[in-house]
């Protein structure tokens, strides 16, 4: 058996008249400017050839794959017909990037972690950002603003299928949380590996933590914020507040450590509420999770300059178009900092995230809402698309 | 009613030979080497005359305090009879410094934190270093290091005593305490806030904590130690392992979160059992909270150079006489560090740990074996003196 | 002889309707919103008593004192008569506070950096902020954020006279100082203490410095972007870029240290000269010392999202009142981060400053433009007032 | 022309009793364990073929290489005739791994910093560590710590040759100090880059610097110490005091920035003068780069614990056999840390030694003393293993 199932996404090289090709582009076939160039996407449940590793790559059985709010974005398109998703893609394209699965096959160069081979059976997750190990960024450790990535899912076939090819130097173990959770939730949570790890990149490694003790408002109960969530949580918050609109989502906040949730179409001031619940203070971290500086960034500007701290550290994982105004001053009398984050890779955050999830620290599987099997990917985008609000994260089981 | 109840720990100034007097010592009154100076010490319950506080200060009627090992330091004496304490000590004074309580009366300059006036009936714990404010390791933020250090209990009168009074600006507020877990516990966990912030600062302030996720090893569970065990857990270690000999400590290590605890006595290594409890890796932290170097390095030392992790940071936090054989080569080829942590004050530490009380993320009440009432402290003195081992924390309840 | 020569800036009590009082606010007396209510003000030459130490504070004998920014926005009004400065005053009020001197009266307990009391004669200088010491803030570490400042000059009488009264924890020697230059040149250095702490609490503090062979820039190259540069010299920056348009500052910047100024009148693009000097790769560090973000920050954001460095700190020093569009997406993509910097207290910046003059590592003294005697004071500050743009730093000398 | 001239080290694999196999040893040709194993070393001029670069490899014309103290070390043997050197070697190889040259062959995936192809005539230099870039450590950005580590010069033919071969991926430009110095001048100041590195990765990476205006001693003025004085200076130090015995090594010390040195054959107490020449406070850094941990330990802590600085780094980079006994509480009470450094990759530490001999803020040229041809090679080897306190750095050029 020779051939797999898997979701293709296909769209039309249209460039809009703006679309001005980055020097990386390649005409006809990947651009770092998604949004302006691919028409007309369509996703398409195929047969395909099973990959076959290169010698530093391993052939993955996928065993859980998350929808990730940018498989969606690819997947949409706007009255144009153009895909929402702004960024780096080539298209035909196998989507999915969150995902776990047993090793099947061992390039002749493969080495796992300790630098030993990897082998035949092992589960594992995998860094969705392909970073190419050799540009000056990747030399000097931050390999998330590789100058040459390639990415899982969006320029290089992904695990919306049964087989997926990833280099080893990308793949980690998650025999641990198997080894705790059994296969059924173990590679659930494997798959949550990922998007938890964008989490665990703003809060720890780009924003270098709390104190223990801190106050931490997270912005946005999507995926990436609940994985901040449970994060500051488990990191020692003593109280953790998230904003959110809706009811599924805050439910969610809720279950996975939020001490307080503000709706903010139920109270009149986003940052009243904060002070209220921090005796005054306001917060020693705020996690912009929702993507969306024009509503959250004035209420966390005025949180800030009315509160007491002056340890406020502002992370910006959410992503948005459009200038946002800015008062400085705040910055410099609450002696407070803003930090943007981006991407997964590096840091030692992989492997922290799988023994926190192998020891029990964080259950991100309880965000996981629905579940769908690979045949039903179709149906799944679908829905996700149509219900966001409802939905924590939807896993496929292929 | 102007007289109180008070445990005085007299003294006679008889200097042993070697002693060398600090530049600092006052000869009759004060010496930073009490072990060398002090002889035939002697605690009495006495009657003394409460008390009144100077402009900056407060009295705070005692409602709970902890009996510390320097307090049965200065209690014990060698075969000379020199109290076994070393350090800076001033004869008689009442102990006792481990302690909350509520204000009753309040100087004309004594503000709160937020700057305010005390207010009588606050419920209080306060910091028992006693730093000047204008030397020049407290203008830079490092009060722990005074140069004109006062140590309520051991150089000023303490809290083995109805009464006390300490200057505002080391008093912090434990209402938000006492609001969640009532008078009886609250005011019992408000006098464990002095000796959970010495473990603070050795993790968070000075070791700068771990990520999230790391592999914690302590060395002994004493108070110090249990409560390094506890903020540990509570700031997102993956696991947390105590070493430690006596089973009523092991019990408490167990009881505070220690996921495994390991007793010297019972293994052929303590390296070895570190390496098979974190995959080979070895620990990110390694905290010294037993005051044996000379058994605890050797351990620490192995368990780093036959471990993969080159993230080890060693937090000494216990104290010891001696030098200990040191391999220099470990800190190099495992990219490790060494850091030295002593005092509890400055750095937000006070109100972190009062916040993580508050909101459940520690309980250190699990610790307390034993209560007595003040008229009893001579027996309790007697009794911790007698059964170290058996004791996790005793609490004198005035 | 119990009189001295001050200037002494008096203003009317007058608010605006838009005024609204701080809860600190003091009717009549002090505001923390200056240029809301104070209106008229004029600086007078007078006769004073000279001022008595109490017992924690020494009197200096002024031998420098250098004009800041600020003291000419007291002095200079709007259209309806309302001071420019926008902060913290209380009139009537001797203005200065960059100064030095030496000790000519000492309080019963007004001790030293050592502990030990201070003693006549010693050439100092001191902090122009006057923290609390008790604050939560000061408590912990954060004297420049102290919620009950007194600032020197502003709301308690400077040091535009012949003597000055001040705490002495904020008072440091400059011995080294005054060794290395001589009196005359010695005292000026030490008057320039205080303006190249406020850059090098930006810089190195709240900045955490930069890795030597950084490139740096900095906007404005008034008395803060002077010191910067020179700093940022001294640190290890490999290219040091000035953003100036006035001539005189454009000369002064080089003088102090500056490899390039970029002089935004002249060249297209202030961003692209930026990427041209730094090898298409953008600035390690941006300090904004310009106070004029709505023309600063869009260069900034061009910079850093144009190059290819994945390591820019924008410091945030100077003050500039309204909002600013920014872009968040920059600090993500290009991991970059924003830091506000306010003061020049604790955090060894005074002994560093100080360390750095006594060993000829920078010299402020190249700055000094005009020199005045404190009888001309009326005569400096307007001619400071009328040719900002001509003006390094104006120096009194009493 | 195929052929060069190449110094060869050749050993007989002949292991000691006491040698313990490595895992990671391969018998008869690598060993972690030079010094147990390698007997009988003998360096040979020889012809060799030019070697021909793989496909993410280039071929360097040496134009300037180092002679480096493990050259020396594996070029001398012990009275039972093994190697000095005690790590990572297989034999035979061509020594040498100090070096700079220029491109004469790219390999069809050999990849510059900015991720485009190699160019032939580019003036680079190399780091030493050949890392894996996919074990764990690399991951994580710690590829000094590489659990697959091939090193050039020690396991891989290095630079003591008219042509070298290494990976792309530690090759950096030199074009900008080529530029600045010329040919002659810039390449001998290329190959100082890794030496530099080595020196740069203990103060500023793995010691995280110290504040502008610190006091820094250096231990050592071989080449490594030379380079921690001369960056120590470059960045920000207010003092810098070597330790050094040879006068040559004294005189260069100063030569490249040393403020002070003191020659311990002369002192009655070396951590004596140290308090003398800081004002009694003691350093804010101390570098071991000596290798002589037993004669540098105790007077580092004898200056920490009997100065008053709270804030001493003890930064080890010399390599010493044996344990040497440490008193902890020095660490405790004098609030200090002891960290210790390995390597010179990543981190962007050779982008920035570059950067600051470009800008001349650092010349390690100064320190070379003696220049040989590459035929004279066996000269200099063996002047240099009879005259190590006369040399700085001794310098082949092919």
């Amino acid at each position: 058996m020779s051939e797999m199932l898997a979701a293709v996404l296909h769209a039309k090289w249209d460039p809009k008249p703006e679309y001005k090709p980055s020097p990386r582009d390649i005409e006809g076939k990947l651009t770092y400017s998604g949004g302006l160039v691919w028409r007309y996407p369509e996703l398409k449940l195929e047969k395909k050839k099973i990959p076959e590793p290169k010698d530093d790559e391993v052939l993955i059985r996928v065993r859980a794959v998350g929808i990730c709010g940018s498989d969606i974005h690819m997947y949409e398109s706007d009255e144009d017909g153009y895909i929402l998703y702004p960024g780096l893609t080539a298209f035909p394209v196998v989507l999915g990037h969150e995902f776990s699965g047993e090793i099947v096959k061992v390039g002749k160069k493969a080495f796992n972690e300790k630098g030993k081979k990897l082998e035949v059976g092992e589960p594992v997750t995998a860094e969705e950002m392909i970073w190419c190990g050799y540009c000056k960024h990747c030399r000097s450790g931050f390999p998330n603003h590789c100058l040459n990535l390639e990415e899982l899912g969006f320029t290089r076939d992904g695990a919306f299928a049964e087989y997926v090819v990833v280099p080893a130097r990308v793949v980690w173990s998650i025999k641990e949380i198997v080894d705790k959770y059994g296969e059924e939730r173990g590679f659930e949570a494997g798959a949550l590996v990922e998007p938890t790890s964008v989490a665990y990149n703003g809060l720890f490694i780009r924003g270098g933590g709390f104190q223990p003790g801190a106050y931490v408002v997270v912005f946005g109960a999507g995926p990436i914020g609940l994985a901040a969530i449970s994060l500051a949580k488990a990191a020692g918050a003593a109280k953790v507040i998230a904003i959110e609109i809706a009811e599924k989502r805050i439910e969610l906040a809720k279950k996975v450590g939020a001490d307080h949730v503000i709706n903010p179409l139920k109270v009149d001031s986003v940052s009243d509420r904060i002070l209220d619940l921090t005796n005054g203070e306001g917060a020693d971290m705020y996690v912009e999770a929702a993507g969306a500086f024009d509503k959250t960034w004035p209420e966390m500007e005025k949180a800030i300059w009315n509160g007491e701290s002056v340890n406020a550290k502002v992370i910006a994982i959410g992503r948005a178009v459009g200038h946002v105004p800015v008062w400085f001053e705040v910055f410099q009398v609450r002696r407070s900092q803003l930090i943007g984050s981006q991407g997964h890779s590096g840091h030692r955050i992989f492997p922290s995230v799988i023994r926190l999830m192998a020891s029990g620290k964080i259950d991100m599987t309880k965000v996981i809402t629905h579940r769908y099997k690979l045949e039903e990917i179709l149906k799944a985008m679908e829905f996700v698309s149509k219900n966001k609000a409802e939905t924590g994260k939807v896993m496929i089981k292929p």
